[in-house]
């Protein structure tokens, strides 16, 4: 009989899931739509009943626990709490639901954290003690190691570094404050860069092509590719600002290294160039040198999955 | 027999030392002058002399190992590097000096880590796995628990909040860099904000019956009871940084309590009182309310060796 892990990525769209083995295979895998489902008990039950069905394929096979990604997910609770991408409000108790219906260990934690517990277990950062992942996406979510455990702090909610301040100044945040670094430093930060260098200059751009609403990460990078001079300068600014929010970062945990992960991520060194030079540029001395910006070590379709069941067979491995 | 571990506090002008019980009571103290000694190895054995005569004077002490705070103190290595305030320059081997010297096992950190397990061991922070301190002298040190274990991070110097930049066009530092926040939250940032705003401004105050040189900390905490305008504008503004930054570390590490310890931390409420308005103000939802800002539980003339000490028995205790 294998053992495997369901590891299951809670999204606003789609919750895909996959049991994963010990090694980080991946023996089978499935989805349910999460937006398909009226309240959070019909999502559980529908969810439920998908995994039964793609276990049912599978022989020789034996969930031994549930590992959940979720946004706005607690660690210490096993819930979700008012996360903006789900339409069922209030505080959604996901490990306690998930046990009470298959009797089995589950385990949950936000999505960037269980990103962070993927690189340790199944990618690059198997050796590393301290190290931290930032995700590019939409927003900027972040996990990270210290001392070879990752950091919950005392509400489960540490690592929110797309929500450190970087210009009380800036620009206003979905949180309700204003400069939080994932307005700068994300999909959605390096849009509005290009938006504003849009329409405060005249320079020439072949992103002029585009309409607003058209422009995405995607359309930036390929830009760059081409040497458009605009989209180059969007890719330095992002950088800017990300490293020197990394700088920061290290004076507080001297990390080995920071993995990037995720849509902006993607575009390789267009990004981690600049964030690095910057980074090395406006950090103290002490830390010169020691700190590497790296790919992640884990492919971005299974992330999520492999992060979420490495959280249940770190949590198994511990007991 | 009575057990005990030697806490030494390594300072730039005087070298305290304690015989610390395992309860935090101090058996027996003493002290050399740091600046006495040409060389290091010179200090060592002065110093060793010292501990060895005060140790003749106490009846049934058993010393059973050193625990050492520095400033550049580097944990993993046990040396001191390229410390600003002492004249002996490259890499101090202190732990192996003291082990070769005397048999015993003995433990280095920097003076801000010293502090903070002193405060996790003897202080206010017993119950407490995740907290900051912060020491708010002439710089700013810090020293942070994640997850009830001091944060070292990979090269041993994490936990530098006073070299986090706050403005990275603003006063220029003693790292080499701009902006940092001991500029502006310590006895000298506060004096640099006083003399900012009497060269800037016609406002009265009685600190303009000073010299600038004989301004200090002392002298604007007094200025503030007498409730001298500018001296409560100095404390407002200083305020204002800290919370910020604090706002930030608590998205970073989410501390359950951030202790002010230190020179400007005596001033109570005129720099507590502000710091905590302007840390809730800037906080992410997630952590507003959750963080307490709190006076250390150590007195300060005994907290450096207590701090070393507990250093000491901690390590002791996990063998």
């Amino acid at each position: 009989m294998k053992q495997v892990v369901c590891g299951i990525d809670l999204g606003g769209t789609n919750s895909p899931f996959g049991f994963v083995e010990r090694d980080g295979s991946i023996a089978a895998h499935g989805a349910v739509k999460t937006t398909e489902f009226e309240t959070f008990e019909d999502y559980m039950e529908g969810l439920l009943a998908e995994i039964g069905k793609v276990q049912s394929r599978v022989r020789n096979t034996q969930i031994v626990g549930f590992g959940i990604g979720a946004p706005n997910g607690n660690y210490y609770t096993g819930t979700v709490e008012n996360a903006p991408n789900l339409k069922w409000k209030g505080k959604l108790m996901f490990t306690e639901s998930v046990t009470r219906r298959t009797g089995l260990p589950a385990f949950l934690t936000n999505d960037a954290n269980a990103a962070a517990i993927g690189e340790k277990i199944f990618g690059n950062a198997k050796e590393m003690n301290d190290f931290i992942i930032i995700t590019l996406g939409t927003g900027l979510g972040s996990g990270i190691y210290c001392g070879g455990k990752l950091l919950y702090g005392s509400t489960g909610f540490a690592g929110e570094l797309g929500h450190v301040i970087v210009d009380f100044d800036g620009r206003k945040c979905g949180c309700g404050r204003q400069g939080c670094l994932e307005q700068y430093a994300s999909a959605t930060g390096i849009r509005k860069t290009v938006l504003k260098l849009l329409s405060k200059t005249d320079r020439k751009s072949i992103l002029r092509n585009y309409r607003d609403e058209e422009i995405d990460g995607k359309i930036i990078y390929e830009a760059a590719i081409q040497k458009d001079e605009l989209a180059l300068e969007a890719f330095e600014y992002t950088g800017e600002i990300l490293g020197k929010a990394l700088a920061n970062a290290s004076a507080f945990s001297s990390p080995e290294a920071i993995f990037l992960f995720g849509g902006l991520a993607n575009s390789g060194e267009y990004i981690i160039e600049p964030t690095k030079r910057h980074m090395e540029k406006n950090m103290l001395n002490n830390f010169k040198n020691t700190v590497q910006i790296l790919p992640s070590g884990l492919k971005e379709n299974t992330a999520a999955i492999l992060g979420a069941a490495a959280l249940c067979w770190n949590e198994i491995k511990l007991k």
